[in-house]
């Protein structure tokens, strides 16, 4: 008898470039699985994101064991789940379904990816002081992620002001031994000259989006540069964050271990994080 | 770069104990493919079997290349496919849906695997004169099969006489080079005295089945046997035919072929059909 077959899907719109299903299959392959991942655009097949509830139905149906799920779902999943996980809960959002056998049970790797990710990139970096720029998707987790690493002052800051402060108040509701504020996207140079680090969560600097998200000149050698894009992995801020003698954390690392989480929650079997790692590295080059 | 993945899948009721899984994934993974298949049983999933074209949809949208449809489902899935293959329409019966980049396809397999087992287990033997005992689905797509190899008299005996005279309609139109008629169970003794061979196409002799559908005093050394049931692969019948002195053919033949018909449909790789014949029996015994 060989070991049981897995069957997983990625759900979301635009996720056919995604390098999620090479990373699972080939460690799948790797500790001697049957492991098929398929991508499920849902623009492709002619389904609305509000029917993200019939995807998981005819998925759990047609014997899928797992699903990652993306953009535009995360939210929109949640009330098609037996049981939220309690990280996932906190960021009202789940980007891993896992269909057991008589449940069906919501995750969100993308925090544990960070801060996984965060620990392997940047050891002993300083964290009491840090601004996370970017209230949205991303943005939420990673500031969940930081307050779990002890982070005791975060400031979101967002061009969209009422985001920032949103997203503020949440955080703070679930972690009221830290200070959490937000500030507007004019005040940056005050808060990068006295912070420890910055974590960059918009999508400026993705191939499509190039550019610096802020004026380079406010980069200093004190303050550490986190960036969450990974397509390309060396991004716009993150070479100016280097000539400035910056410690820099690209965005590959939470891409990996947002996955590598994913791979454990659905196979119950721990994924080789440098391995998987190294392949992700040599797929983006 | 890897070979394409391949997911198929298996519908109908009581599908689960099937080997059929177990002979794809093993010949697709002996030719270096990813080769996931999963067994969609209905009535575990809640769908009714009027629902099938729903399955064939989702099925589709969530990345699979392929359906095995058995039953009850054969005849109901051809209104949901955009092609039917000649053969297939003949028989009135899909076993095989292939999901093409824009078309879904069905094939039947039952029939090219019948034909296929008899010239590989019973090479030579005559076919003149041939006795179909069973006009359900597995009695029409092997009753197809001995028209086209060439069957010149054809008698269908089935213990629902309006039944056999249907399927020899059906017979009789689709090969009229041929004579094809309808006989009662009760003159299966001349039927049998007289014919090359006979083909038994009913439940009588599986595992939950036992016993003989017919009298043993009719079997004589001048008559091959032909059994579809191949759970067990020596049935009641096939044990007396060989006892007797007949020629014999057990179920486990088509059984092989029409996997490995579908095998290369799906794939458009030949299978290598001694290997796959080789692990049924492993499986089966």
């Amino acid at each position: 008898m060989t070991a049981k077959p897995f069957l997983v899907g990625l759900v979301g719109i635009g996720v056919g470039p995604s390098l999620t299903p090479a990373l699972h299959m080939a460690e799948g392959k790797a500790h001697g699985l049957d492991y098929l991942y398929r991508t499920v655009d849902l623009r492709e097949i002619g389904v609305t994101p509000d029917q993200v509830g019939e995807v998981l139905r005819w998925a759990r149906a047609l014997g899928f064991d797992a699903l990652n799920v993306t953009h535009p779902c995360k939210q929109l999943v949640i009330p098609h789940l037996d049981v939220v996980d309690d990280a996932a809960a906190a960021l009202g959002a789940v980007n891993t379904v896992v269909f057991e056998s008589s449940r069906t049970v919501g995750y969100n790797t993308d925090a544990p990816g960070f801060a996984t990710g965060f620990a392997e990139g940047l050891p002993g970096a300083a964290t009491d002081d840090v601004v996370l720029l970017g209230a949205g998707g991303a943005g939420t987790a990673v500031g969940h992620a930081l307050l779990d690493l002890g982070t005791d002052h975060l400031t979101v800051v967002d061009v969209d002001v009422d985001r920032a402060a949103t997203l503020a108040g949440e955080l703070s509701a679930r972690h009221p031994e830290a200070r959490v504020d937000a500030s507007a996207f004019d005040k940056l140079d005050v808060l990068l000259a006295h912070g420890d680090g910055v974590v960059h969560c918009t999508p400026t600097g993705m191939a499509d989006h190039p550019g610096l998200p802020f004026d380079e000149a406010l980069l200093h050698p004190g303050l550490w540069v986190a960036d969450i894009v990974y397509r390309p992995l060396d991004t716009a801020l993150l070479t100016a964050a280097r000539r400035v003698g910056c410690r820099t954390l690209d965005g590959g690392h939470m891409a990996v271990h947002q996955a590598t989480t994913a791979f454990e929650l659905i196979t119950g079997i721990a994924p080789d994080a440098a391995r998987m790692s190294r392949h992700f590295r040599g797929l983006v080059s």
